[in-house]
């Protein structure tokens, strides 16, 4: 891919770089991003523009990796440096989504074997009651066999975004999960709470009893619970140096 | 809610105080409290107050986070600090219980799979004996809806505190628990092995056989066991700078 | 009990001492002791003595801690120091076997739900084929009910003894295990490798299909697999400050 | 055996040596390699050597531990260095895969349950697509019955070898995996999530339901997935002092 020339939508408050740093940062130290998942997003300046970092582990990300794309997923000023892949699920869910401010993709731990069975992930606890309605799975070979099961177009990321719908999280067979908020911080609180929900039901699922799943009727208001942000950040932050 | 204009029940030696902020700092270094849960302690000079922090991150709290309560629940002199919605747990238990001095609400992560099955937490092992009754379980649709499970009412609280009666542990349906203790290092030893309890109980009861669980005529002294705190209390203070 | 006066039987080579206290660091930094459990070893210059830490958390254990012990379990100089209720077991297990020269006793996490089910532990890797004729477990109702499970007598220590028999390791029903070698490093290689091989087997189990366990003509020989010292005390002693 | 005399192959470049010494340090870090397992590179100037450590805990290796090895894994230059008895399985690994220039040999916390059950341990996560086709499993006892399970003689590596065939792993019953690849960074990968993958299996297979495996035509490019590298050697690395 020849390197783009777009404009730039224009500088970003570095608070706001700091925060979508510390979330990879975040992710990474909770075990949710391995070497390869990503945290981006939308510019705040121009809605069809996101930022992601550069092909980087997350928890090398600094300030200096942040690149902008514009919605089909082209860098606005590449500079040789090399891209994630699957930036497209970024593009895609930015589109679809004009809600969602923060998205995350990872390769969550515990939620790999709900992908690859029939188990619903639902949630079990109220910190993760934004799961009450569970999550759809995608299943990439409904859109065509893909190498490593990686989603690697835009038809691909859009087919995963179409599949996400009105929820905050959608798993991906084999492969992790898409979470996606209307910021950074509170993309951050669902991305760990689905590896924690996955943790607590494969727990209560052991027991063989039916599970009291949370109800939508007892869904916290999407608006609460980010006084976390503070602790996580300190605790990402102070591990980097 | 208006600022309250109270008088004080009085300074509390900062050794105490030292000793409310090591048990956040223990409970979240063990996992058990996350970014939201929180420990009280009755004020040695009045049974009807209580200190507790104001709403920070367990890890974080310091000596100038404690604030004191009413026994309503209502802050002394909040100074504009922003309090735990759900401190009426604190408040109702102290009320309920004369023998308590010291409360933990926890969202402790393998205690969540007993309280969505039917499947009774009970003790294993000898360090986890006061959990030899049992530990009756809370569900708040049984006082009422409430937005994301949260206890967030005198009423609530103190129906909680009914369901807990006489037990040292309660478990809330979908949230976590409530711990009380005769003094803040029993507390957090109940509140640690209540987590570790729930770990070993899940594990035997994946053997699908029958379990011998600790008997009411083995349970340990409730004024023995206390030992421990010097390591915990080391260990979590290295880490607060 | 009074104060005892009895002749020490001399000084002890101090790199001894550090490793004994090495021991307690490392089973502490490996989960496997909590603040409550205890590593002794024999006298090198009587048989009839042994050396235990004072009651203390055994990753705060330093020399300075070290006490000796008489084959009864009476201290030499207690100089008021608090001392183990439950050193017996490490007296007693000294009595019954004269091959032994240290002994551990821990709540290893993963042990107790071996000890509360009739699953028996045996060993499904190399590492831990000392287990490959599996443990014998002490039922303390057997020698008469005590307060929270603790053996703390000469006849329970001693019965313990008996039902460990010739075998490395034996079982506390809802308490933990004695672990006993000819030295201190085969005897932290046992704690650890119990803890590791219990949790490998209830992973095992989980599978619900038949097991080879370790068979007892493929045990390797207990003078080997000592190297592993050199790390674990590395590790440990680089915390201890 | 006697020191042997050959000439040594000549120096490497000490970038490939330094990578070899993070191996071992990220395998240990990640809790793959305990005490006793090994990382080994074929020689870069004559395929007939390859590069091994002295016998030292993984998490312990520095360069001036790696020694060289002749095909028949005798030492080119021993000067007294204790060497690892289980060097053969290195040794004939070369032999047999041409297309291998990296090996690991380790007792993978959560892959003994698989040597030990007939539950097939296959990819579940497109990670770990490299076992897409399953791991074959190898029983000494077909070879003759060796004390503690180890593979100590060239016959027994030669049979290891052969069960292994052209796959990436294959698991040792009782004892832990063999891994293979055309590089370091990418043994380590497949050694680290061999181990990730089994935990992932295991739990998936705890809910009772089919597995949707990774399918063969699903399997990454083994060329792919090095970037990881960089993170993993920071990580590691920077615990060495």
């Amino acid at each position: 891919m020849p390197e783009a020339s777009i404009a730039s939508a224009g500088p970003v408050d570095p608070a706001l770089i700091e925060d979508l740093v510390a979330a990879s940062r975040i992710l990474a130290q909770h075990g949710v991003l391995d070497a390869w998942g990503h945290v981006s997003m939308r510019h705040p300046n121009n809605p069809e523009r996101y930022l992601l970092s550069c092909a980087r582990a997350a928890g090398l990300v600094t300030a200096d990796d942040i690149m902008e794309f514009d919605i089909d997923s082209n860098p606005v000023d590449q500079r040789g440096r090399r891209m994630f892949l699957e930036r497209y699920i970024h593009g895609e869910a930015f589109r679809a989504r004009p809600d969602v401010n923060a998205v995350v993709h990872s390769h969550s731990p515990t939620v790999i074997p709900f992908t690859v069975t029939d188990e619903p992930l639902r949630a079990v606890s109220h910190i993760a009651s934004f799961l009450a309605n569970g999550c759809p799975c995608f299943e990439i070979r409904d859109v065509g066999l893909t190498q490593g099961l990686l989603v690697t177009t835009k038809e691909q990321g859009a087919a995963l975004a179409k599949v996400l719908g009105n929820n905050p999280v959608a798993l991906l067979r084999g492969h992790g999960n898409l979470v996606v908020a209307g910021d950074i911080p509170r993309a951050v609180h669902r991305a760990l709470y689905t590896e924690m929900n996955a943790q607590q039901l494969a727990t209560a699922l052991s027991f063989r009893k039916p599970i009291k799943y949370v109800q939508p009727d007892e869904m916290q208001d999407p608006k609460r619970l980010i006084d976390a942000w503070e602790i996580w950040k300190h605790e990402a932050m102070k591990d980097m140096k």
